[in-house]
C-alpha cells in the first residue's frame, strides 16, 4: 500500500469552520442592490384548466414590480429524455397537482409579494383526477396529459436469459408484494434562487442546485435560451439527496420577473412547501418470482413493477432501469424478467432521491432474498455469501463487475454485528438483518459527461482549484483539495477551491450516484498532474537535472533519491511566475472509459464505469412489543471504495446514509386527502431521525484501491442509503417472526402484524 | 491589409447596456448577509505624535461592532519597492497629513459608524510641519519619516552621451522654469471595499482597484498574510485613472473589522474624502536648459526637477523616471542630464495618476520646443518633423524605438488644424500648438509581469474568456472577446467575459501604461488559438482532413479552399462535449519578450516593449481677453497603435483623454491652508470638463500594425493624456503671444499675462 501524506488521512473538511460559524453563504443569503423578492401562487386543485388569470389587481398593489404566469414563457417543456419533456416552467393550460404554480409575483418585500399573490384572480375549471397508478391505467381514467399512451408514461420490458427455464430448473419458488413508499428528499435548507437579468440578454442565476448542470440546460431550453445568456453560479448547498437537480418553477419565476423588471429577484421557499408540493420519491408496487435451488443457488427473478410518480415524469422512467438493475445486484442469478410501468397520476411529480432506484430495488430483493433463505433453511448470511458476485462474474444484464468484495464486506458485518452469537443466544424482540450491494462509480448520461478540473499555482507556492463538482456537503471540495495536494507534496491548507461558475468551469454532469470521488477526482488528479509536469519542467532547468528526476513533496522539490530538498515549492511558483514569465494552470480532463452509454428505455444492456465499490450492512433491531416501536441497537457498515481519500468524511457520508435509511424505513412517509391535497404539510407532522436517534454505528473500510480512480478511490458516498432501509426490515422480521411489506415500518403496521402473529398462533 | 470580421470593427462594447441601465455591479453595490458598514476616523493635522487612542466609548456606542486602529495591524509597511515601502494600514505612531486614517469603526448601518467616530478621542501632539519641497530640504526641517537621508525620499541622476559638450556645440541655449501641478485622478467612482473574512482566515476583497494585483500584493505584506489567505474579486470599476491600483485604509479597515467581527465589512467613501484626502498627481518644479544648432537640430537637454510629492511614497519616484523618458521623447536628442529629487512633506500623498510622469514630462519638453522654434524663426511643425524620431532610432537613453510613425502623425494633425490657413490668416486670440509622443507597449516591472488568458468553449458553441484583465471603462473586455472571437471566427455576441477572480484567473500585473490590449490580448490571442487548435484537431478527425487544412470563419469550420461549410462551430463544440468528452480549454501566456527589466532607479537604461505606438496632437483655441477663458475651437489626434482593435472604443478613449487634459490645462487644481488643510474639498469646488465642453475632436487612425500585438495592435488609451494639457499650452501662448510656464491656463493667470504684456507693450 503507498504512503499518502494527504490522501487517506481523516482531515477536517475545508469547509467546516465557515459552515459551522454560520458564514457559509447559501442562496437565500445572497442580495444584490435593488433586489426584488418573489413568490408563487400555486393551483390548489390536482386537476384543472385554467380558464383565466386575472393578475390586473395584483399588479396594482403598491410595491408590486412584476406578475407573471405561464403565458409569460415561450411554452416549451423541459425534461431529460425527448419523451419526458412534460413539465412547462409554471403553468399554462392546466394545472396537474396540487401546488403546481400558476404564477408568481415580485414586490419590494416578501410581505407585499405575499400580499399580491391573494389578490391574484385565477378562474379554474376543475377536472376529475386520478391519483394511483390503478386508477390511472384505466381505460377511460382522466387524462393527466394529452398523449397517446394515456396516462402511461413508460413502460420497460428488459430480460436476459430465460426465466421461464430458470423457474423450471428451480426446486422452489415463491412470489411477493411489495411496496416502497413516497418520501420527500429530506434536505435541510430549502429550494432558494437569485436571477439577475441584464440588459445585455444575460441571466445570471444563483439557486440551490446540486447538479447546476442539468439546471442549466433544462432552464435554457423552456426559456428558449443558448446556454451562454445564462450564467450559473453556484453558492454552498444544503443538502440535496437527489432532491435538487432540475429548475423548479421558482427558478423560472425568478428569471422572468427579473427580466421583466430588469432588477434582481429572489425566491426562496420554505420547508413547507417543500414537503408539500416539490419531488417525492416514486411510489411502487413490486410483485417479484423468485426461483432457486434447494442448495440456495439463484436461478431466475421475474419481478413487475407499477411506478406511480405524479403529474411530471422527471427521472422517474431512468429510476426504473436502476431499479432493475438493484434487483439481481450483487448476486449471481442467470434468468432475470423485468416488466415495469410508470402512470401518470395528479400527485405531486416524483423523480430522483437519493438512492434513486436503488434503494427500492434493494429492497425488495433483499427482503425476498431473506424470505427465500428462511424458507430453505439457509442461514442468511451463508445464502448471500453462496451467491454474491466475485471477481470477473458478469450480473444477470450482462453488466461485468471488478473489484467486487461483497463476500468480504459481508463476512466483515457479520462478525462486527456478531451474527453468531445472536443466534446462539437470541433474546426476545431482537433480530439481526444483512444487506449488501455493489455500486458503479458514476455513469455516462445525456449531454456532456466528462470532468474538467483546473489547479492554478499561485505565487505563494499555493493552488487554487476550479472544478465543477458541486460542494452540497457531501464534501467534494475536500477530497479534490486532498487529491491536488497529494500530487502536487503539498498540504490541505495550501489549497483554496474557486466558487462554483459556468463562466469559469466546466460544469460537471451533476453531483448524483457518487460521481463526485471517481469522475472529477479523476479530472482533478490529472490537472495536478499537469501543474506538477510544468513546475518540474521549470525547476528541472534551474536545478540542472530531468524533470523525471524529480520528486514533489512536504512542499518542496527533491532530486529523486537525495533526502535534502532541492527547492522549495514556493520557490518554484516564483520562478514560474517572476523569472520565467510563465504562469502554471494544470488543466485535466476524464471521461468514463471503455463504457458504452446506458440505452436506457430501450431494454438494452448497456455498461456503468468500471471500479465497482462493494458494501454490506448489518443492523440488529430490538423492537417494544407495548409500543411497536424499533430501536437500532447497533448498525454495522462494511464498504469497500477502493482506497477511501478521506475517512472521517466517508465515515460522515456513511453515517448520514444510514440516517437517511432509518428514516425511511421506519418514519417518513406522505398522505394526501380525496382531493391530492398533502396532509403532511411541515417538519412538524413529516418525520426525519434526528442525532436524537443516536445509531450506534460502526464503520469498516475494506482498502481495495482500483485503478480507475484517483489514489484507487472509488465511489463511497451513496451506498449506504441503498441498503440501510431493508436491513432494517429484515432485522424486525428477525426480531418479531413476522415480515411486514411495505416500508415504513410504523408502530401501527408493526402492532397490528403481532396481533395477527398472536391471533394466528392463538387460533 | 488582412480582412478581419471582428477585429478593427467599430462595435458598441459589451457592457455597455448594463452600464447605461445601471444594473453594472460595482463595489459600492455589493451586499452580504449580516454586512456592516465601515467609516473612517481622519487626522485633523498635517502632522502630529499620535499619543493615546480611546475607543472605549465608541465601542460602547449600541449598533457599534468593532473599532480598530494602528495598533491592530502588524506593523509592516507597504509600497512598491522595499525603499518606497513607508505607508502603514493606518496611522501608529503618528499622522503625517491631514485626513490620514487613525481609526476606523464597523457598525450596523452607516449612521451609527458616523456617530462612533465622534466618540473615539484621540490624543495628538502637533508637530511642526513641512509643505513645500523647498522647506522639506531644508537643513533641520521637521522629519515626515525618520530616514537617514531626512526628507529626500529618492534622488535621480541620470546622463547619456555629454551634455556638456553638447551645450558647446551648441548655437542657441535657452533655459526655462515650468511647474506642474497637483491635481486628483477625477474617476467619477469613489473609493469602495467589501472585506469579508471568515473562520478559515480567509479574506475576501471586492474593492474598486484597476490593478487588483498591486493591492493583493501589497495588502498580504502589510496584513502579513500569504497570497492565498486573500481573495480578490474585482467588481466593474467605475474608472482610475491611476487613482486605484494600491490598498488604502480603508481596504485594511474594512478586512480587519471583518476579521474581529466575523462578518462582511462594507466601506464607501464619499467624493470628498478622496478629492481631500487620497492620492494626487506630485507637484514638479522643473528646471529645463536646452541647446540646439541654429537650423533647429537639437544637442542637449539638462532638466533638473524637485518634486513635492507629499507624506508617502507610493510610485513617485518611479514617476521620475519616466518624466526623464519624456523629456526627449520622441525627438532625436544625442545628450540629456536629468536630475531630481523626490521629497516628503506633510500633504496628501502623490503617486500615480493617468499620464504619470509622461504628462509632465511632456509638458515642459513641448513647451520648451516651442519655445526654442520660436527663437530661431522655425516652423513649429518643421521643427518638429526635423527632430522627431525615425524607424531604427534610439532615443537619448539608449531606448531604440521601433514603428514609430510621429512625423506621420504630425503632418495629419497640421493638416486636420489647417496650420497653414491659420497662420496665412490669423485671427486675434486664436493660436494653434502641437505636441507629439511615443508610447511603450506595457513595461515590465516587479511581480509577475506576463498575462494568462484562458478561452472556454461552451457547449452551444459560445465561449467564456477568463482574465486578470480589469474592466475599469476602458473596454478591455470588449477588445479582449473580439480577439477571441476573430480566432475562433465567432461573433462578439457569442463572447461571455467571466468575472475577475484571483481564485481563478492569473491577475494581471495591472491596468496601466496601456498594458491590456498589448499583453492582455496577445495572451488572450494564444489562448483562443488553443482553443481553436483544440477544436481543429477533434473537427479534422471527424472531417478526414488535417487540422491545418480547417479555416474558422462565420461561426463555422471550412475546409480551406472551399466555401461550403464543412461544420457549424457549435457542432464542433458538441462534438467535443458530447461525443469525445473532451472539454476545451484553450490557454494562453504571454511575457514580453527581450526585453529587460528597467533598472528603475540606479539610472541604467532598460528598455520597455518593443512595439511602440506614436501620436500628435494639434489644437486651435481662442482666447477671450475680457475674461482669460480658453475655449477649445478644434482638436485633432492621429494616433498609430498598429491596427485599432476597436476604433469606436479608441475614439473614445481619445476623446476621454482630451478631456482629462483639458480639465489639466484649463481647470483642476489643489490649495491648501497653513495647516496643510485642503481648501478644495469637494466637486463644487474642484472642477472637471464635463461633456458640456463639447471639444470638437477628430481622431485619425494610423494602421501601422506591429508584429508583437494581437493582430497588430500597439497600445493606445493613454497615449493623448500626454499630450492634450501641453498642446493647448502652446496654442494659447499662439494665441496671447505671452507663454504661462505653470498650469494650469486659469482666467486669472491669463488676464494677468495679457495685463502685463500690455504694460510692457506700453511701457
Amino acid at each position: 500500500m503507498p504512503e499518502y501524506s494527504v490522501v487517506g488521512k481523516p482531515l477536517p473538511r475545508i469547509d467546516g469552520k465557515v459552515k459551522v460559524t454560520g458564514q457559509a453563504v447559501y442562496a437565500a443569503d445572497l442580495a444584490l442592490p435593488g433586489m426584488l423578492y418573489g413568490k408563487i401562487l400555486r393551483s390548489p386543485y390536482a386537476h384543472a384548466k385554467i380558464l383565466n388569470i386575472d393578475t390586473r389587481k395584483a399588479e396594482k398593489l403598491p410595491g408590486v414590480r412584476a406578475v407573471v404566469t405561464g403565458r409569460d414563457f415561450p411554452g416549451i417543456p423541459f425534461g431529460h429524455m425527448p419523451f419526458t419533456r412534460d413539465q412547462l416552467p409554471l403553468a399554462m393550460d392546466k394545472v396537474r397537482h396540487v401546488g403546481e404554480a400558476v404564477a408568481a409575483v415580485a414586490a419590494i418585500d416578501e410581505d407585499i409579494a405575499e400580499e399580491a399573490l391573494d389578490l391574484i384572480e385565477v378562474a379554474y375549471e376543475e377536472l376529475p383526477a386520478v391519483f394511483t397508478a390503478e386508477e390511472a391505467l384505466k381505460e377511460g381514467a382522466p387524462l393527466v396529459h394529452d398523449r397517446k399512451d394515456g396516462n402511461m408514461l413508460f413502460k420497460a420490458n428488459y430480460h436476459w436469459g430465460d426465466v421461464e427455464k430458470g423457474f423450471a430448473q428451480s426446486d422452489y419458488i415463491r412470489e411477493e408484494r411489495f411496496q416502497t413508499h413516497r418520501a420527500t428528499a429530506g434536505f435541510i435548507e430549502p429550494h432558494a434562487v437569485l436571477a439577475s437579468a441584464d440588459a445585455s440578454g444575460r441571466i445570471t442565476l444563483q439557486a440551490s442546485k446540486q447538479s447546476p448542470y442539468i439546471t442549466w440546460r433544462h432552464f435554457c431550453r423552456a426559456m428558449d435560451l443558448p446556454l451562454s445568456k445564462v450564467r450559473i453560479i453556484n453558492p454552498y448547498v444544503g443538502g440535496g439527496f437527489s432532491g435538487k437537480h432540475e429548475p423548479f418553477d421558482l427558478d423560472f419565476a425568478a428569471a422572468r420577473l427579473s427580466q421583466k423588471t430588469q432588477r434582481p429577484v429572489k425566491i426562496v421557499l420554505n420547508q413547507d412547501e417543500v414537503i408539500s408540493f416539490y419531488k417525492q420519491r416514486q411510489h411502487k408496487k413490486s410483485l417479484m418470482k423468485i426461483g432457486a435451488k434447494k442448495d440456495g443457488t439463484l436461478m431466475a427473478v421475474d419481478c413487475k413493477v407499477l411506478a406511480e410518480g405524479g403529474a411530471y415524469a422527471n427521472q422517474t422512467a431512468f429510476e426504473l432501469w436502476i431499479f432493475c438493475n438493484y434487483t439481481n445486484f450483487p448476486y449471481r442469478l442467470p434468468n432475470l424478467k423485468f416488466e415495469a410501468i410508470r402512470a401518470y397520476t395528479n400527485n405531486i411529480p416524483s423523480g430522483t432521491i437519493y438512492g434513486h432506484g436503488g434503494l427500492a430495488g434493494r429492497y425488495v430483493y433483499e427482503s425476498m432474498l431473506s424470505i427465500v433463505a428462511d424458507d430453505l433453511g439457509i442461514d442468511q448470511l451463508e445464502f448471500r455469501l453462496k451467491n454474491a458476485l466475485r471477481q470477473g462474474d458478469t450480473t444477470a444484464h450482462g453488466q461485468a463487475v471488478d473489484f467486487v468484495t461483497v463476500d468480504q464486506a459481508l463476512k466483515q458485518v457479520a462478525e462486527g454485528i456478531q451474527w453468531e452469537e445472536h443466534k446462539a443466544n437470541r433474546k426476545p424482540y431482537q433480530g439481526v438483518g444483512f444487506s449488501s450491494v455493489i455500486h458503479s462509480p458514476g455513469t455516462r448520461m445525456g449531454g456532456h459527461h466528462s470532468s474538467t478540473s483546473l489547479v492554478k499555482v499561485v505565487e505563494d507556492g499555493t493552488i487554487s482549484l476550479i472544478t465543477g463538482c458541486t460542494e452540497l456537503g457531501q464534501g467534494c471540495d475536500t477530497i479534490l483539495a486532498q487529491i491536488a495536494a497529494e500530487v502536487l507534496g503539498l498540504q490541505l491548507d495550501d489549497v483554496s477551491v474557486a466558487t462554483e461558475d459556468s463562466d469559469g468551469a466546466v460544469l460537471e454532469a451533476g453531483m448524483f450516484g457518487g460521481r463526485g470521488t471517481p469522475i472529477g477526482g479523476v479530472s482533478m488528479l490529472k490537472a495536478a498532474e499537469d501543474a506538477r509536469m510544468q513546475i518540474a519542467e521549470l525547476a528541472a532547468e534551474e536545478l540542472q537535472t530531468a524533470p523525471e528526476n524529480l520528486e514533489f513533496r512536504d512542499r518542496g522539490i527533491y532530486i529523486k533519491g537525495k533526502d535534502e530538498r532541492a527547492m522549495s515549492f514556493q520557490d518554484a511558483a516564483r520562478l514560474a511566475y517572476y523569472k520565467k514569465g510563465i504562469p502554471v494552470y494544470g488543466r485535466g480532463y476524464y471521461h468514463i472509459p471503455d463504457v458504452e452509454v446506458h440505452d436506457l428505455y430501450g431494454g438494452g444492456g448497456g455498461r456503468s464505469a468500471k471500479g465497482w465499490a462493494s458494501a454490506a450492512h448489518a443492523a440488529k433491531v430490538e423492537v417494544d412489543p407495548e409500543t411497536g416501536h424499533v430501536k437500532i441497537l447497533k448498525s454495522v457498515g462494511a464498504v469497500d471504495c477502493g482506497q477511501p481519500l478521506n475517512p472521517l468524511l466517508l465515515a460522515g457520508q456513511e453515517e448520514g446514509s444510514m440516517a437517511f435509511a432509518y428514516g425511511l424505513a421506519l418514519y417518513e412517509d406522505t398522505k394526501i386527502d380525496e382531493k391530492g391535497r398533502p396532509l403532511i404539510r411541515s417538519l412538524t407532522d413529516y418525520k426525519l431521525p434526528t442525532a436524537a436517534e443516536g445509531i450506534d454505528h460502526t464503520s469498516i473500510h475494506i482498502i481495495n484501491p482500483s485503478p480507475y480512480g484517483a489514489f484507487g478511490a472509488k465511489s463511497g458516498g451513496e451506498i449506504f442509503s441503498l441498503l440501510g432501509a431493508v436491513t432494517i426490515a429484515n432485522a424486525v422480521k428477525d426480531a418479531i417472526g413476522v415480515r411486514i411489506m411495505d416500508i415504513p415500518l410504523t408502530p401501527e403496521k408493526i402492532l397490528k402484524a403481532l396481533k395477527e402473529k398472536k391471533d394466528k398462533e392463538a387460533a
